[in-house]
């Protein structure tokens, strides 16, 4: 009877206490091949940026709340969408842990921008620094939407001066240059002319900021639903804006032509003078530095229905569009952001920066074909024929690995010979070291090709610089 | 009155509404030098991880806080320090944001498990992967101890042969190495054999999980305080063993000599058979791989003291002690444990890995003086001495990218000559570019070695490839 209630027990526990093996919706793992490619793509970024001057920076994953959204909260999106985090039991920390609200970062920039404010005293001027890491975002997920996502940024903090801003374009340039895409248009526009918007189309200044919302979202739903949610009343989730207002906007984003022309366009808008003006003669300045850095004018071009949602820009602003896959939105945005650093600091810190989702870039470069997916790094598969042998395919292993070749030994249970060259194709393992009875004697081993289905032998003295002979080949 | 008003709620915001520039109680920003050596010393390790053919994981920083404690949540150390996270605001997740309890992941061995669970019919037998990331512990921060730090772990899981457990040994002997350690000690002891310390040292077996969380500390206060714990009764927070089993531990834990002889005492101590003896057994194949692998003995041994406090153990256990640092604690932790997938899975799934705690690796190597910190990867420092030729400018800096040299335009406010060269300086620098109106007219430039405080000119054509020899001359 104890006997088998206790069965009983180990069962009930065995099936009911099992967890399920799920990842919360929203997050995913990334397998070998994935990692490694993405690892190759960053360290190629990395490269590019270290080359214009960019210094590496890593803030932690987890700050206060506050830091995050301001004491004002006024970044209603960012509220929406921020993972809250706590120590599990409020334990002693320094009596503190009742007004201690943790949160994780969404973006690399506001902790940039604690960061100066902290350390100003300390860092070059300007401060010219780039992060990469994760980020969390809330969000519903959807549509290829993740709520842990990796972001690569560059910021400039410390300059108003044009120069910099031109110089994170060109940086955004290189980058994907250097990844192997050509097709590319980095999209420019200013906040400031933006933000004359109200006098050029007739519309209360208070609707801006939800005006450069909806504004934000042509690349996705199109120009004709953005006026279409523009004109709409706010009863129906619209901006309320005249129908004069709404086309008066529409004729503004769809100004096109080349850079000049489209300046010149508003120039004649704000009759030259006032805060479009002031926009205007900056991306002038932009356009020139672009032109001295050699940046062709085929990867960027102004375009006045660019706004990006976040609420801190105050300057150019900027997206990249991938012209073989316009769809997936931008890979890589930015502006200049002078006020976020006052959150923090009374000093003044006017700053620029950009992102590269390095998510969304990685799959576009899948899509592209610019990435080679290797399942596995392990080169060589020493197979086990013999069984009372192990120490001495343990030491070819370490010869191998001596050697600096990715070794490894097998290990799955079925000994059989076919078992062992089956689990080498199958994790597409392009060398195979076979060493039997005959070889031992000899003190030969043998080494297959996989893919060229070719098979040697070799003395095992030579076997590390054949082996490398035949990689460098592949 | 109004305008008075206004200004005064400026003010007022300006002044209340600062958010400081903190950051929570044991979390740290890393800075330019630090990312840089932590990075090499990462890919470094990396390098030799794949060497011995294990494959890059990535999970993601969030798991649910079932798959991280367990439905029984037995651990309970693991319980307390756990970083608990959700949506800020419980949006529309499928209507299940209710149930949704999250957390941050304390290692990366659960998620492991978890991720082998749900993919284990398509990951190789057995699979060996590495993974370095953050993990988040809410400890009371103290000493050095953050409540984010990086680990670098690799594991192998699908295989019960003592090779694998070797192999994650020979792989923390060959990766110290290769980061320029020699003078270290890898300890290794077996569960088994410690679950056996109830029968010699005549205990109740129920105690054994508390004496080993006591043994655990050995190495922080000592062997008399641990023994006075385990005899201290439970009402004085001790463990409550007599006075003879508490002596019969210390005897234990402190039995030394070589492998062998260490060995012979405790099959002695077993007479030969049950669960220590299969410890026994166990670690002897372990010694005969390792010498196979040609891992030099003074870089382990067998030591009984060693009992890693984590709950999931089932197997060999080891640590990693720097024989200069003895203090910092052990650098490199790990063990077999073969039930943990079973949380997740029916399916049998023995394990084995080790964990490098990376941020105590670093700080030991920096004691060490095995790491050098350069506060900038910016090799050349492009000066602005004619106010009017930032075109110029712009174009030697884009020259010595293309040519892929690290370079900085000179963008501070102060343009006095002086202050560029103490930006230089100040930086650390080596090289700065000088181009006057001399220089223009003449096609050259000047450039000054900082540490050799040594200044050539060369024509602009030859300047990278001068700038280049200079670099690799330094």
């Amino acid at each position: 009877m104890s006997t088998s209630d206790s069965n009983t027990n180990t069962k009930l526990k065995g099936s009911t206490n099992r967890v399920p093996a799920q990842l919360p919706a929203g997050f995913r793992d990334y397998s070998a091949a994935e990692v490694s490619a993405r690892e190759h793509m960053i360290s190629t970024i990395k490269r590019v940026y270290e080359r214009f001057g960019f210094d590496p920076l890593e803030t932690p994953a987890i700050e206060f709340m506050d830091t995050l959204l301001g004491y004002d909260q006024d970044d209603e999106e960012s509220a929406k969408m921020i993972f809250q985090t706590h120590r599990l039991r409020g334990r002693q920390l320094a009596g503190n842990e009742e007004t201690e609200e943790l949160a994780m970062r969404f973006d690399l920039t506001v902790p940039l921008a604690r960061y100066v404010a902290a350390n100003s005293g300390q860092l070059p001027q300007p401060f010219k620094r780039y992060q990469v890491g994760q980020v969390w975002r809330g969000e519903r997920p959807q549509r290829g939407r993740f709520c842990e996502f990796f972001q690569f940024d560059l910021d400039t903090v410390g300059t108003a001066d044009m120069y910099a801003d031109a110089e994170i374009i060109w940086g955004i340039h290189d980058s994907l240059r250097a990844l192997g895409i050509e097709r590319f248009v980095i999209r420019i526009n200013h906040r400031k002319i933006l933000n004359g918007l109200p006098l050029v189309a007739g519309f209360d200044p208070a609707l801006l900021v939800d005006v450069i919302r909806v504004i934000d979202k042509v690349d996705k739903v199109g120009i004709d639903r953005v006026i279409s949610e523009l004109v709409r009343s706010p009863e129906s989730n619209g901006v309320g804006l005249s129908i004069e207002a709404g086309e008066s906007v529409r004729r503004f984003m769809t100004v096109s032509g080349d850079t000049e022309s489209i300046l010149a366009h508003v120039e004649e808008l704000c009759t030259g003078t006032g805060i479009m003006a002031e926009g205007v003669a900056e991306l002038r300045l932009i356009t020139k530095y672009l032109e001295d850095a050699g940046v062709s004018k085929d990867h960027w071009k102004i375009d006045l229905s660019i706004a990006r949602g976040l609420g801190y820009y105050t300057g150019p602003v900027f997206e990249t569009t991938l012209l073989d896959l316009p769809d997936i939105g931008s890979v890589c945005s930015g502006g200049r952001y002078n006020d976020l650093v006052n959150r923090f600091s009374p000093d003044h810190m006017p700053a620029v920066g950009a992102s590269i989702g390095v998510d969304r870039l990685f799959a576009a470069l899948k899509e592209l074909d610019q990435i080679k997916l290797a399942p596995t790094k392990t080169q060589i598969l020493v197979t086990q024929m013999e069984k009372n042998r192990q120490s001495d395919y343990i030491k070819l292993v370490a010869q191998l690995r001596q050697a600096g070749i990715n070794a490894a030994l097998y290990m799955g249970d079925d000994m059989a010979f076919r078992a062992q060259i089956a689990e080498a194709t199958r994790r597409a393992i392009p060398l195979v070291l076979i060493c039997g009875g005959r070889e031992f004697k000899s003190g030969t081993v043998a080494i297959k090709n996989m893919t060229a289905r070719q098979q040697d032998t070799v003395s095992i003295d030579d076997m590390p610089t054949y082996v490398k002979s035949i990689l460098a080949s592949l």
